[in-house]
């Protein structure tokens, strides 16, 4: 075990974190720095100060910070210019919350001259590898502590125990019922795991979901939203311009209203496992949809196949942790650049659990092209003799293959 | 003009094709063969029969050939082990249907010894160069006469007094109201682009849409479907084993019912242009979320992410139409070696437009495994502090990145 | 046969483009603006005005450019960023010249006001694509004239006909043995094709070869060479700062000395067949190397890695003419992102057509770190025991693979 | 330290697996089988067994086997099919030889009822991993001994000393001069690491390379070899056909006598480091070219260029450790399906470490057509005016949206 003088804790003020605070200053005797950052998981984060305060953490060593727009402007909005899907279906909402952590846990640790940070993540998961690769990533040196890969408090029985002895309060679910899903929210998603969810094979309850009604709850009437974008970026929701957060709080809660954004899937974990995983994640969902359609009229084919070809290892590469690794900073100089010209409006429609997109236009950058496009006569725009050319060469190396092996019989 | 003997015409029976016939004989003077498949696009084709008998076509030279199981098995199911989407949203319906049209017609060509063939798609398309380099491939020196690109009909009101002139019985709804939709059927979908269509920012007609019900028409109950998989093909639905086909047709009519698989986009052509276009694809819709399901379950994560980084060439290779060049058959290759192991079973439900994964799993080939997974005590199964060593030497290339840039300042 | 009031000439001054300035007053009955770029090719360039002048061309008609600085700077330089080879092999020497010589032909275009421009390019090669993508995607709507796919002097003895009878001199070399070799030269190389280089399984002729002695030729005294990058680019031999275009002709000199860069190859056209070529390519081919080796020391491995996985596809769309094309850009944004590090110096051997890599290194950017990788006593550096974890959490899918492949027998 | 019944010890014989050797009967009181193969690396392995007797192993626990033909035919050569190279000029010559060793142990340890295996690779390389992960593929509950991890003999006096009261005989060398260069040898290659190598910014001596003469010191006249190949296989030098690793070894005698395969380099290591390593790989660097050279003339464009975009994360695979994991198994199932027709002869010149493709054909499946490449009258065998259709189309999309971006101005 290292020596350690002072560590800041990504703290969130429940049970299992505040047994880490606690277990932090029994087995380093050090002092604690807690970090709490707002990212719309829709928790009161007050009283995480409290508790702080309760565990004799010094008010210049509780930091508490809105992240909520930045976490959507320079991580959530930067990824969806991708289409970013990770094994086809999951929108990386924890994945993508986590870098942002690390740096700002990170900045506390040198403001305070802190050596080492914690967080709350099991020796399981992916969140663990992110928030560490973070963490190495920008103070390479630094002192890591997993307390869930050190201590003996694997059991819940323990960890109860643990929490009762240093006086922490226990939430009545916590006491009843087992564990709870293991969950983690920010403005762009919801997960749960664990409990029955560890069968692939069950059906997710009813009662698990939070965020979103089911489709069959959601209302009988569809409603229509007008969605723009600048340089790939959602900038308005109905003609209304708002902060990044703002807008994606506001997808959010129509989008859960109307069903939209669960998901149930089986993932393969960076670590080496496969893991069920239910999440809503209804902003998301409306806003990846609507941003294929408005590049679908104002990117280029070839630019759209390459950021189509390139999009799943850019998805891993976040999924995986790598968001400050030079690898995803290449990635992202080829996609913002494609993004100059993906500006224009997505007409979306929502109805019990559909996001259909009915129309779309650029009045800037479209470049589709009716008068090349049409059925109808299109006085010269298109040479439709063109295509004999462009598909005899396009054949050409398959016919003298095809000669070649009737050649040889 | 090349001179033409016999030619063998992919002749639908519809108008636009009965004027190609015509056409064809006025033109060349050659005898013409008839090739009539039935792709599950559910039209009666005896009246192709009738037609090419008015137009003097001897009834050897008539062919009418049920496709749908060929189809379904060996092309259809094929492309969709690969998760296939073109662009992230087109199940690719009509590319899918082109290579077995051209296949068989230049079986008929060489079984009555035509030296060319025909088709009716125009000039400005995909399917023309999907059909001509399937041709080629397979029959390197054939002549292929695309009357679209030759003729001077192309106005619909020259198209429609050439019919007239010759006798060919023209319905209503061509004398009305304008060209109709532009429409391809068989049965992975139905197809939909031009007229007002040709304007990606209107919204489309509800009345257009022909094998689906609005999400909003759906029932208010919900279906669940349960599917079998083996080798990652589909084999059975509700525990009933049926032909691919049969399968297939089923998992349409199900889809239809409840509103699922529309589609509006604006797709980029191979042949330079951006176009609109509608799809209802029910059960390709319904097919590919649970093979992605299946797969989740019994695929090996790098596996899958190679076919994930390998799917979008796949997809445009058969967009554009090379299914019979070798590079599709190289990476055809890689994906039905992954598919070894993709055997078990999904729970899908339906409800109004939704399909919903509630569960899968594998008796046989299953790679979750819950004694690793669990949150609850895994009896040392995993070693959660291996996550360490491993998290440190991924960390490694970015610890010394950034202690080198310290070390410059 | 459009309507051309002026149209822009690529004009070498050799016979075949004299031929096409004589054909197109002729034809087009329209002036005519000769553009002659100096590449580097080695070539006197006042006789293209001279002659020029002779076909009546105004003074002001006859542009003469030096673009030897710009051709390394802006092409040759960023292609290298990205250790550009396409097919394994070739270095792209002629496909990089032209999307210059596209863009300078298209500015004098609206500098002179023409509405036309031409090249000498035949209707069987990747530089008439090359030229005229460059044409459309600078100046869409510009008319083309493409002589060799237009004229009937496609015969050598018609070419020879119709030049003697427009009174343009005939070198005795192109009257005597045949058509010479096709060549083409510029400062990254100079090409041969034709001749019996048509024959693939003929040896190429020593006399062939110009720029560079044969290996058996070369001194017997190897020489080194200090080359010193900047952001990937190089900047200095030997210690001396030069300009672009003067270390490439540098190591050209050098390297030809040496007997370096070779090639003799059979390579895969755009326009869909094979060709056999011989390249010389002496100072790009010291380029790659040494640009190879200075990112060994200064790039992530994540990164070099991405790098050459996108490096085909960037050839490709280099030799296949898309330099314009927003995906070369958006790519191009990628590579350049990485080379901000790649700075450092690379020592070089040359000896007998070896180009030999002896050293490296970087004072700035090296991520080479012989604290980690000794094989003595690292000091706690690196903790071998770190490995363990890294190899079990690799190792975890395969293990439970093949421990469900066990279970099920 | 788990509890171990028996072990198989990969044993070269050497002193470092010697000192294993002791160190494990020392540590785990366990019954140790040697096993020694014979890849070609050129030692005695008689030895090994008077070795391992004198150890106390018991004669029926001293396994010395032929490996050779396996290695080539059923690891190199296939890997060869793919041109592999990693990071640009790493044959791989450790990586391929690493799955074969894992395999036989693991099948000795199934004959020999052992629960346990060990290597000799420390914990700071690759080939830990490769081992191990072999291991783990194939018994997934296997026992692993990584002495190199757990021991602490980490210093070279330390492992002296140990060898010295452990009887075990050194040889002068390991006495004087400190440590010599790691080293590893096959029949593709022999590598050093180590030493003075640690500064990559020093010339590696020439008194280290043992298997090729330097460039210099090699024959004054050229060599040519008539190679031919098979389904992307070696068959047959000069005429004569060996076995797959006869010849190998052939193309090394040849290629070493003429200073052909020497490599100096620094690499990315899977562990996250750098690190410096020469190479002599003269028969692997004949095969490459002359495989990539029959490629040239059998394989299809777009065939030849998804091998290339999948080659470098094929190679990542294989330096990695990957052989037995189901995406390698995928990978070369593509790979192999393009080799059916890579069939025919190339004619390479060896001169001072020149490996030069002269000339190469196929009498069975060459896909250059003359008749259509020739800069001669082709007869018609191809259209020069397909070339307009060809780029015009390709050229559209660029020339739409120069015409937009006009438009807008």
């Amino acid at each position: 075990m290292s020596d350690v003088n002072k560590v800041v804790l990504a703290y969130s003020g429940g049970l299992d974190t505040s047994v880490i605070l606690k277990w932090l200053q029994d087995t380093y005797q050090c002092e604690v720095v807690t970090f709490t950052a707002d990212l719309g998981q829709g928790e009161e984060l007050d009283p995480a100060r409290e508790k702080a305060l309760k565990f004799g953490i010094k008010p210049e060593n509780i930091f508490i910070d809105d992240l909520r727009e930045e976490f959507v402007r320079d991580f959530v909005f930067p990824m969806f210019r991708a289409n970013t899907v990770y094994e086809g279906e999951y929108l990386l909402g924890t994945s993508i919350a986590r870098p942002l952590i690390s740096k700002r846990q990170i900045e506390i640790a040198r403001q305070t001259g802190a050596d080492a940070v914690s967080h709350g993540a099991t020796g399981k998961g992916n969140d663990q590898v992110r928030f560490e690769l973070g963490y190495y990533a920008l103070m390479p040196n630094v002192k890591v502590i997993a307390p869930w890969r050190e201590w003996d408090l694997l059991s819940r029985e323990k960890l109860l125990k643990y929490a009762e002895d240093a006086g922490i309060s226990i939430d009545m679910k916590h006491r009843q019922g087992g564990a709870p899903y293991s969950m983690d929210a920010n403005l762009l998603h919801i997960s749960y795991e664990g409990r029955h969810l560890e069968n692939p094979a069950a059906e997710a309850e009813e009662s698990m979901w939070r965020w979103t009604v089911s489709p069959e709850a959601a209302p009988d009437a569809a409603e229509y939203l007008d969605l723009e974008f600048e340089n790939g970026d959602l900038v308005s929701i109905n003609g209304k311009r708002m902060k990044a957060h703002e807008l994606l709080a506001t997808l959010n809660q129509v989008g859960g209203k109307h069903g939209v954004g669960r998901l149930d899937l089986v993932e393969n974990r960076y670590v080496g496992m496969k893991s069920r995983g239910c999440y809503e994640t209804p902003g998301g969902t409306i806003l990846l949809k609507a941003h294929r359609a408005i590049e679908s009229v104002t990117l280029d084919r070839e630019v759209a196949h390459l950021k189509d070809d390139i999009m799943p290892r850019y998805a891993s590469t976040i999924y995986n942790g790598y968001w400050w690794a030079p690898e995803r900073l290449a990635m992202q100089a080829l996609i913002d650049q494609t993004q100059k010209t993906v500006n224009g409006w997505v007409r979306i429609k929502l109805y019990k659990g559909n996001v259909i997109v009915v129309s779309r236009d650029s009045k800037t950058d479209s470049l589709f092209d009716p008068t090349i496009a049409t059925f109808e006569d299109d006085q010269g725009a298109y040479d439709q003799k063109d295509a004999h050319g462009f598909i005899r060469l396009n054949a050409l190396r398959l016919r003298i293959a095809e000669n070649a092996r009737n050649k040889r019989g």
